[in-house]
Protein backbone atom coordinates (compact mmCIF):
# COMPACT_ATOMS: atom_id res chain seq x y z
CA UNK A 1 0.00 0.00 0.00
CA UNK A 2 1.84 3.56 -1.08
CA UNK A 3 0.37 6.33 -0.28
CA UNK A 4 -0.87 7.25 -3.71
CA UNK A 5 -3.33 4.89 -2.12
CA UNK A 6 -4.66 7.31 0.83
CA UNK A 7 -7.77 9.27 0.85
CA UNK A 8 -7.24 10.24 4.53
CA UNK A 9 -4.81 12.30 5.95
CA UNK A 10 -4.34 13.12 9.54
CA UNK A 11 -2.95 16.21 10.80
CA UNK A 12 -1.72 16.66 14.39
CA UNK A 13 -1.64 20.37 15.79
CA UNK A 14 0.77 21.77 17.97
CA UNK A 15 4.44 22.47 16.67
CA UNK A 16 2.97 20.79 13.27
CA UNK A 17 0.47 22.90 11.75
CA UNK A 18 1.35 26.22 14.87
CA UNK A 19 4.03 26.90 17.11
CA UNK A 20 3.49 25.56 20.76
CA UNK A 21 6.57 24.50 22.50
CA UNK A 22 8.19 27.84 21.61
CA UNK A 23 5.93 29.72 23.58
CA UNK A 24 6.14 27.55 26.72
CA UNK A 25 10.09 27.33 26.79
CA UNK A 26 9.92 31.13 26.76
CA UNK A 27 7.47 30.75 30.08
CA UNK A 28 9.92 28.12 31.13
CA UNK A 29 12.35 30.49 31.48
CA UNK A 30 10.41 33.55 32.44
CA UNK A 31 9.39 31.32 35.50
CA UNK A 32 13.34 30.27 36.43
CA UNK A 33 14.59 33.73 36.12
CA UNK A 34 11.25 34.41 38.91
CA UNK A 35 13.00 31.85 40.67
CA UNK A 36 16.36 33.07 40.53
CA UNK A 37 17.34 33.42 43.88
CA UNK A 38 16.14 30.33 44.94
CA UNK A 39 18.14 28.16 42.37
CA UNK A 40 19.91 28.21 38.90
CA UNK A 41 17.84 27.74 35.78
CA UNK A 42 19.13 24.50 35.18
CA UNK A 43 17.57 22.97 38.62
CA UNK A 44 14.44 24.88 37.83
CA UNK A 45 13.90 23.42 34.57
CA UNK A 46 14.15 19.99 35.72
CA UNK A 47 12.27 19.83 39.00
CA UNK A 48 9.21 21.40 36.42
CA UNK A 49 9.86 18.43 34.14
CA UNK A 50 9.73 16.18 36.80
CA UNK A 51 6.77 17.76 38.64
CA UNK A 52 5.36 18.00 35.07
CA UNK A 53 5.64 14.19 34.71
CA UNK A 54 4.46 13.65 38.23
CA UNK A 55 1.58 15.42 37.09
CA UNK A 56 0.27 14.29 34.21
CA UNK A 57 -1.96 11.41 35.37
CA UNK A 58 -3.68 14.16 37.63
CA UNK A 59 -3.56 16.72 34.68
CA UNK A 60 -3.32 15.92 31.26
CA UNK A 61 -1.77 18.37 28.67
CA UNK A 62 -2.44 21.57 28.05
CA UNK A 63 -1.97 25.59 29.90
CA UNK A 64 -3.96 24.76 33.09
CA UNK A 65 -1.74 21.89 33.94
CA UNK A 66 1.13 23.99 33.00
CA UNK A 67 0.39 26.33 35.49
CA UNK A 68 -0.45 23.68 38.20
CA UNK A 69 2.77 22.47 37.17
CA UNK A 70 4.90 25.58 37.70
CA UNK A 71 2.80 26.41 41.00
CA UNK A 72 3.45 23.03 42.55
CA UNK A 73 7.74 23.49 41.35
CA UNK A 74 7.49 27.22 43.07
CA UNK A 75 6.69 25.81 46.36
CA UNK A 76 8.82 23.06 46.37
CA UNK A 77 11.84 24.97 45.03
CA UNK A 78 11.34 27.57 47.55
CA UNK A 79 10.96 25.50 50.44
CA UNK A 80 7.45 26.57 51.21
CA UNK A 81 8.71 30.21 51.22
CA UNK A 82 7.36 31.62 47.91
CA UNK A 83 5.01 34.63 48.24
CA UNK A 84 1.86 35.78 47.07
CA UNK A 85 3.04 37.79 44.16
CA UNK A 86 5.01 35.45 42.72
CA UNK A 87 2.16 32.98 42.48
CA UNK A 88 0.29 35.82 41.22
CA UNK A 89 3.19 36.60 38.12
CA UNK A 90 2.59 32.66 37.56
CA UNK A 91 -0.90 32.52 37.17
CA UNK A 92 -0.09 36.09 34.53
CA UNK A 93 2.46 33.72 32.46
CA UNK A 94 -0.84 30.99 32.16
CA UNK A 95 -3.00 33.83 31.02
CA UNK A 96 -0.47 35.12 28.65
CA UNK A 97 -0.02 31.93 27.25
CA UNK A 98 -3.77 31.62 26.40
CA UNK A 99 -3.62 35.28 24.99
CA UNK A 100 -1.09 34.54 22.85
CA UNK A 101 -1.80 34.60 19.25
CA UNK A 102 -1.09 31.38 17.06
CA UNK A 103 1.03 31.66 15.02
CA UNK A 104 0.79 29.15 11.81
CA UNK A 105 4.26 27.11 10.62
CA UNK A 106 5.88 27.75 7.14
CA UNK A 107 3.43 26.24 4.58
CA UNK A 108 0.92 25.18 6.66
CA UNK A 109 -2.11 27.05 4.56
CA UNK A 110 -1.60 26.33 1.23
CA UNK A 111 -0.10 22.63 2.12
CA UNK A 112 -3.48 21.93 3.80
CA UNK A 113 -5.61 24.06 0.83
CA UNK A 114 -3.96 21.90 -1.80
CA UNK A 115 -4.38 18.51 0.07
CA UNK A 116 -7.99 19.33 1.05
CA UNK A 117 -8.69 19.20 -2.74
CA UNK A 118 -8.13 15.47 -3.27
CA UNK A 119 -8.11 13.92 0.12
CA UNK A 120 -10.40 13.81 3.50
CA UNK A 121 -8.30 15.79 5.81
CA UNK A 122 -8.14 15.36 9.78
CA UNK A 123 -7.09 17.36 12.81
CA UNK A 124 -6.34 14.83 15.70
CA UNK A 125 -5.00 16.57 18.09
CA UNK A 126 -3.99 16.01 21.94
CA UNK A 127 -4.65 18.06 24.77
CA UNK A 128 -6.97 20.47 26.14
CA UNK A 129 -10.23 20.69 24.71
CA UNK A 130 -10.66 24.21 24.79
CA UNK A 131 -7.25 25.41 24.12
CA UNK A 132 -7.02 23.28 21.04
CA UNK A 133 -10.51 24.70 19.85
CA UNK A 134 -9.56 27.84 20.92
CA UNK A 135 -6.23 27.99 18.60
CA UNK A 136 -7.82 26.09 16.02
CA UNK A 137 -10.16 28.74 15.65
CA UNK A 138 -7.53 31.89 15.77
CA UNK A 139 -5.70 29.54 12.97
CA UNK A 140 -8.02 29.78 10.67
CA UNK A 141 -7.06 26.35 9.29
CA UNK A 142 -10.32 25.06 10.63
CA UNK A 143 -12.14 24.92 7.10
CA UNK A 144 -9.71 23.04 5.44
CA UNK A 145 -10.57 20.21 8.15
CA UNK A 146 -13.63 17.37 6.97
CA UNK A 147 -13.03 16.44 11.51
CA UNK A 148 -11.98 17.43 14.21
CA UNK A 149 -10.74 14.69 16.80
CA UNK A 150 -9.35 16.28 20.12
CA UNK A 151 -8.23 13.35 22.26
CA UNK A 152 -6.51 12.57 25.45
CA UNK A 153 -4.01 10.39 24.73
CA UNK A 154 -2.98 9.40 21.34
CA UNK A 155 -2.66 5.36 20.86
CA UNK A 156 -2.94 2.70 18.11
CA UNK A 157 -6.53 2.38 18.83
CA UNK A 158 -6.97 6.05 18.98
CA UNK A 159 -5.78 6.03 15.16
CA UNK A 160 -7.38 3.01 14.30
CA UNK A 161 -11.10 4.42 16.06
CA UNK A 162 -10.69 7.59 14.23
CA UNK A 163 -9.12 6.65 10.64
CA UNK A 164 -12.07 3.92 10.85
CA UNK A 165 -14.83 7.06 11.73
CA UNK A 166 -13.62 9.74 9.08
CA UNK A 167 -12.05 7.62 6.73
CA UNK A 168 -11.48 4.40 4.83
CA UNK A 169 -9.73 2.67 7.91
CA UNK A 170 -6.15 2.91 8.51
CA UNK A 171 -4.98 1.07 5.64
CA UNK A 172 -5.63 3.96 3.98
CA UNK A 173 -5.09 6.84 5.74
CA UNK A 174 -1.38 8.59 6.77
CA UNK A 175 -0.71 10.75 9.67
CA UNK A 176 1.74 13.74 10.45
CA UNK A 177 3.43 15.26 12.83
CA UNK A 178 6.05 16.19 14.87
CA UNK A 179 5.93 13.41 17.41
CA UNK A 180 7.37 10.11 17.16
CA UNK A 181 5.81 8.87 19.80
CA UNK A 182 2.49 9.98 19.55
CA UNK A 183 2.11 10.83 16.03
CA UNK A 184 3.94 8.65 13.82
CA UNK A 185 4.42 5.23 15.91
CA UNK A 186 0.84 4.57 17.22
CA UNK A 187 -0.32 5.60 13.47
CA UNK A 188 1.92 3.09 11.82
CA UNK A 189 1.23 0.35 14.44
CA UNK A 190 -2.63 0.96 13.60
CA UNK A 191 -1.34 0.06 9.80
CA UNK A 192 -1.47 3.39 8.50
CA UNK A 193 1.73 5.79 6.97
CA UNK A 194 3.25 8.04 9.23
CA UNK A 195 5.11 11.00 8.26
CA UNK A 196 7.93 12.82 10.73
CA UNK A 197 8.01 16.58 10.34
CA UNK A 198 10.19 17.38 13.19
CA UNK A 199 10.24 20.39 15.09
CA UNK A 200 13.02 21.77 16.65
CA UNK A 201 11.58 22.32 19.93
CA UNK A 202 10.41 18.86 21.61
CA UNK A 203 9.14 18.35 24.80
CA UNK A 204 11.39 16.05 26.72
CA UNK A 205 8.17 13.63 27.61
CA UNK A 206 7.89 13.17 23.59
CA UNK A 207 10.55 11.63 22.85
CA UNK A 208 11.18 8.43 20.49
CA UNK A 209 13.49 6.33 18.65
CA UNK A 210 12.71 6.57 14.61
CA UNK A 211 11.63 2.81 13.12
CA UNK A 212 14.23 1.01 10.80
CA UNK A 213 13.25 -0.40 8.08
CA UNK A 214 9.51 0.51 7.69
CA UNK A 215 8.06 1.22 4.72
CA UNK A 216 4.96 2.93 6.09
CA UNK A 217 7.46 5.12 7.62
CA UNK A 218 8.75 8.60 5.85
CA UNK A 219 10.78 12.41 7.06
CA UNK A 220 9.95 15.49 5.67
CA UNK A 221 12.03 18.07 6.69
CA UNK A 222 8.66 20.78 6.69
CA UNK A 223 5.26 21.01 5.28
CA UNK A 224 6.48 22.11 2.10
CA UNK A 225 7.78 18.65 1.20
CA UNK A 226 4.21 17.56 1.82
CA UNK A 227 1.99 18.03 -1.80
CA UNK A 228 4.83 16.30 -3.92
CA UNK A 229 4.23 13.25 -2.09
CA UNK A 230 0.56 13.32 -2.96
CA UNK A 231 0.52 14.68 -5.94
CA UNK A 232 3.99 13.50 -7.93
CA UNK A 233 2.88 14.78 -11.37
CA UNK A 234 1.57 17.96 -10.37
CA UNK A 235 3.84 20.87 -11.50
CA UNK A 236 3.65 22.67 -8.58
CA UNK B 1 -43.96 14.39 17.32
CA UNK B 2 -43.82 12.30 20.45
CA UNK B 3 -41.14 10.75 22.48
CA UNK B 4 -42.33 7.22 20.99
CA UNK B 5 -40.98 8.69 17.58
CA UNK B 6 -37.28 9.34 19.43
CA UNK B 7 -34.35 6.51 18.41
CA UNK B 8 -31.46 8.79 19.67
CA UNK B 9 -31.46 9.24 23.45
CA UNK B 10 -28.81 11.66 24.69
CA UNK B 11 -27.67 12.10 28.53
CA UNK B 12 -25.84 14.64 30.07
CA UNK B 13 -23.29 13.43 32.85
CA UNK B 14 -22.25 15.58 36.31
CA UNK B 15 -24.86 15.76 38.55
CA UNK B 16 -27.63 13.75 36.04
CA UNK B 17 -25.70 10.30 35.81
CA UNK B 18 -23.42 10.97 38.76
CA UNK B 19 -22.54 13.39 41.28
CA UNK B 20 -20.24 16.47 40.77
CA UNK B 21 -21.46 19.62 42.14
CA UNK B 22 -21.90 18.21 45.49
CA UNK B 23 -18.24 17.79 45.74
CA UNK B 24 -17.26 20.96 44.51
CA UNK B 25 -19.36 23.02 46.98
CA UNK B 26 -17.94 20.25 49.64
CA UNK B 27 -14.12 21.75 48.58
CA UNK B 28 -15.94 25.32 48.35
CA UNK B 29 -16.51 25.04 51.83
CA UNK B 30 -13.26 23.52 52.79
CA UNK B 31 -11.63 27.09 50.93
CA UNK B 32 -13.84 28.93 53.03
CA UNK B 33 -13.16 27.36 56.00
CA UNK B 34 -8.90 27.49 55.09
CA UNK B 35 -9.17 31.69 54.46
CA UNK B 36 -11.67 32.22 57.52
CA UNK B 37 -9.42 34.86 59.26
CA UNK B 38 -9.62 37.03 56.17
CA UNK B 39 -13.21 37.25 55.45
CA UNK B 40 -17.04 35.67 55.97
CA UNK B 41 -17.65 32.41 54.33
CA UNK B 42 -20.85 34.21 52.07
CA UNK B 43 -17.74 36.79 51.31
CA UNK B 44 -15.32 34.62 50.28
CA UNK B 45 -18.03 32.05 48.37
CA UNK B 46 -19.08 35.10 46.14
CA UNK B 47 -15.56 36.00 45.10
CA UNK B 48 -15.02 33.02 44.04
CA UNK B 49 -17.89 32.54 41.67
CA UNK B 50 -16.93 35.77 40.26
CA UNK B 51 -13.60 35.02 39.65
CA UNK B 52 -14.87 31.84 38.08
CA UNK B 53 -17.30 33.87 36.12
CA UNK B 54 -14.55 35.93 35.23
CA UNK B 55 -11.88 33.18 34.09
CA UNK B 56 -14.38 31.13 32.09
CA UNK B 57 -13.43 32.01 28.95
CA UNK B 58 -10.01 31.63 29.50
CA UNK B 59 -9.85 28.24 31.60
CA UNK B 60 -13.49 26.59 30.72
CA UNK B 61 -15.53 24.19 33.08
CA UNK B 62 -13.72 21.65 35.07
CA UNK B 63 -11.11 21.01 38.18
CA UNK B 64 -8.39 21.84 36.48
CA UNK B 65 -10.43 26.10 36.16
CA UNK B 66 -11.50 25.47 39.20
CA UNK B 67 -8.73 25.64 41.92
CA UNK B 68 -6.90 28.30 39.45
CA UNK B 69 -10.00 30.36 40.37
CA UNK B 70 -9.39 29.41 44.06
CA UNK B 71 -5.92 30.66 43.85
CA UNK B 72 -6.73 33.54 42.14
CA UNK B 73 -9.13 34.12 45.25
CA UNK B 74 -7.08 33.52 48.06
CA UNK B 75 -4.36 35.99 46.48
CA UNK B 76 -7.55 38.65 46.05
CA UNK B 77 -9.44 38.06 49.47
CA UNK B 78 -5.94 37.92 51.36
CA UNK B 79 -5.20 40.99 49.46
CA UNK B 80 -1.25 39.18 48.44
CA UNK B 81 -0.43 37.89 52.08
CA UNK B 82 -1.87 34.17 51.41
CA UNK B 83 1.33 31.99 51.99
CA UNK B 84 2.84 29.30 50.12
CA UNK B 85 1.30 26.21 52.92
CA UNK B 86 -2.33 27.97 51.72
CA UNK B 87 -2.02 27.57 47.84
CA UNK B 88 -0.10 23.69 48.81
CA UNK B 89 -3.50 23.56 50.60
CA UNK B 90 -5.82 24.73 47.66
CA UNK B 91 -3.46 22.34 45.45
CA UNK B 92 -4.26 19.27 47.63
CA UNK B 93 -8.07 20.09 47.10
CA UNK B 94 -7.81 19.53 43.82
CA UNK B 95 -5.99 16.51 43.74
CA UNK B 96 -8.71 15.04 45.96
CA UNK B 97 -11.08 16.26 43.75
CA UNK B 98 -9.57 14.37 41.07
CA UNK B 99 -9.17 11.47 42.96
CA UNK B 100 -12.74 11.46 44.89
CA UNK B 101 -14.28 7.57 43.08
CA UNK B 102 -17.35 8.45 41.45
CA UNK B 103 -21.00 7.97 42.45
CA UNK B 104 -23.56 7.21 39.97
CA UNK B 105 -27.16 8.39 41.14
CA UNK B 106 -30.21 6.23 42.04
CA UNK B 107 -31.63 4.56 39.18
CA UNK B 108 -28.84 5.63 36.41
CA UNK B 109 -27.44 2.22 35.41
CA UNK B 110 -30.35 0.04 35.21
CA UNK B 111 -32.03 2.95 33.30
CA UNK B 112 -29.31 3.03 30.86
CA UNK B 113 -29.06 -0.71 30.63
CA UNK B 114 -33.29 -0.86 29.78
CA UNK B 115 -32.80 2.22 26.95
CA UNK B 116 -29.75 0.65 25.75
CA UNK B 117 -31.70 -2.18 24.38
CA UNK B 118 -34.03 0.08 22.12
CA UNK B 119 -32.37 3.13 21.54
CA UNK B 120 -29.52 4.72 20.51
CA UNK B 121 -27.38 6.36 23.86
CA UNK B 122 -25.11 9.05 23.37
CA UNK B 123 -22.95 10.93 26.00
CA UNK B 124 -22.90 14.55 25.45
CA UNK B 125 -20.75 16.37 28.11
CA UNK B 126 -19.32 19.25 28.86
CA UNK B 127 -16.07 19.90 30.51
CA UNK B 128 -12.11 18.90 30.64
CA UNK B 129 -11.86 16.28 28.52
CA UNK B 130 -9.73 14.55 30.95
CA UNK B 131 -11.62 14.90 33.98
CA UNK B 132 -14.88 13.86 32.03
CA UNK B 133 -13.15 10.29 30.47
CA UNK B 134 -11.61 9.87 33.76
CA UNK B 135 -14.80 9.69 35.58
CA UNK B 136 -16.93 7.51 32.83
CA UNK B 137 -14.37 4.91 32.91
CA UNK B 138 -14.91 4.80 36.79
CA UNK B 139 -18.27 5.23 36.59
CA UNK B 140 -18.80 1.90 34.67
CA UNK B 141 -21.39 3.28 32.53
CA UNK B 142 -18.98 3.40 29.55
CA UNK B 143 -20.43 0.17 27.40
CA UNK B 144 -24.54 1.24 27.63
CA UNK B 145 -23.52 4.30 25.15
CA UNK B 146 -23.36 4.30 21.52
CA UNK B 147 -20.87 7.26 21.08
CA UNK B 148 -19.25 9.61 23.58
CA UNK B 149 -19.31 12.82 23.06
CA UNK B 150 -17.20 15.77 24.96
CA UNK B 151 -17.34 19.45 23.87
CA UNK B 152 -16.40 22.63 25.35
CA UNK B 153 -20.13 24.33 24.82
CA UNK B 154 -23.60 23.38 24.54
CA UNK B 155 -25.20 25.13 22.20
CA UNK B 156 -28.43 24.57 19.74
CA UNK B 157 -25.44 23.89 16.65
CA UNK B 158 -23.98 20.94 19.56
CA UNK B 159 -27.08 19.60 19.57
CA UNK B 160 -27.49 19.80 16.00
CA UNK B 161 -24.46 18.38 14.77
CA UNK B 162 -24.39 15.93 17.77
CA UNK B 163 -27.62 13.87 16.74
CA UNK B 164 -27.12 14.33 12.97
CA UNK B 165 -23.52 12.18 13.75
CA UNK B 166 -25.02 9.65 15.95
CA UNK B 167 -28.35 9.29 15.21
CA UNK B 168 -31.71 10.58 12.70
CA UNK B 169 -31.12 14.11 13.51
CA UNK B 170 -32.75 15.82 16.33
CA UNK B 171 -36.12 15.31 14.97
CA UNK B 172 -35.86 12.19 16.61
CA UNK B 173 -33.59 12.67 19.54
CA UNK B 174 -34.45 13.61 22.91
CA UNK B 175 -31.84 15.09 25.40
CA UNK B 176 -31.86 14.70 29.29
CA UNK B 177 -30.32 16.48 31.91
CA UNK B 178 -30.00 18.59 34.90
CA UNK B 179 -29.40 21.71 33.42
CA UNK B 180 -31.88 23.60 31.65
CA UNK B 181 -29.68 25.97 30.48
CA UNK B 182 -26.90 23.94 28.68
CA UNK B 183 -29.02 20.36 28.28
CA UNK B 184 -32.71 21.03 27.94
CA UNK B 185 -33.16 24.65 26.30
CA UNK B 186 -30.72 24.25 23.25
CA UNK B 187 -32.02 21.17 22.58
CA UNK B 188 -35.10 21.70 22.27
CA UNK B 189 -34.19 25.12 20.44
CA UNK B 190 -32.41 22.54 17.77
CA UNK B 191 -35.85 20.51 17.67
CA UNK B 192 -35.12 17.70 19.77
CA UNK B 193 -37.10 17.21 23.04
CA UNK B 194 -35.59 17.94 26.28
CA UNK B 195 -36.09 16.31 30.05
CA UNK B 196 -35.34 18.30 32.69
CA UNK B 197 -34.22 16.23 35.52
CA UNK B 198 -33.41 18.71 38.62
CA UNK B 199 -30.58 18.35 40.49
CA UNK B 200 -30.71 19.43 44.32
CA UNK B 201 -27.46 21.28 44.02
CA UNK B 202 -26.71 23.55 40.41
CA UNK B 203 -23.94 25.67 39.57
CA UNK B 204 -25.23 29.05 39.88
CA UNK B 205 -23.45 30.16 36.16
CA UNK B 206 -26.26 26.98 35.16
CA UNK B 207 -29.21 28.89 36.25
CA UNK B 208 -32.23 29.18 33.76
CA UNK B 209 -36.11 29.47 33.64
CA UNK B 210 -38.19 26.71 32.07
CA UNK B 211 -39.85 27.07 29.30
CA UNK B 212 -44.08 27.90 28.87
CA UNK B 213 -46.13 25.96 26.97
CA UNK B 214 -43.64 24.04 24.79
CA UNK B 215 -44.67 20.54 23.66
CA UNK B 216 -40.91 19.36 23.05
CA UNK B 217 -40.22 20.06 26.88
CA UNK B 218 -40.51 17.77 30.04
CA UNK B 219 -39.93 17.52 33.54
CA UNK B 220 -39.02 14.33 35.81
CA UNK B 221 -38.18 14.09 39.27
CA UNK B 222 -35.54 11.47 39.12
CA UNK B 223 -33.93 9.09 36.24
CA UNK B 224 -36.58 6.14 37.36
CA UNK B 225 -39.04 7.77 35.82
CA UNK B 226 -37.46 7.73 32.71
CA UNK B 227 -38.07 3.85 31.20
CA UNK B 228 -41.71 4.29 31.58
CA UNK B 229 -42.08 7.60 29.12
CA UNK B 230 -40.50 5.48 26.48
CA UNK B 231 -41.61 1.88 27.39
CA UNK B 232 -45.04 2.76 28.44
CA UNK B 233 -46.52 -0.63 28.03
CA UNK B 234 -43.54 -2.55 29.76
CA UNK B 235 -44.86 -3.97 33.00
CA UNK B 236 -41.15 -3.18 34.87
Amino acid sequence: MSLADVTTIGFDADDTLWQNEHFFKMTEARFAELLADHADMETITARLLETERRNLSYFGFGIKGFVLSMIDTAIEVTSGRVDAATIAEIMNYGRALIDHPVETLPHARETLEALSETHRLVLVTKGDLFDQERKLAQSGLGDFFDAVEIVSDKTMATYERVFARHGDGPDRAVMIGNSLKSDVLPAIAAGAHGIFVPHPLSWALEHAEPPQNEPLYHEIEHLGELVPLFHPHSSG
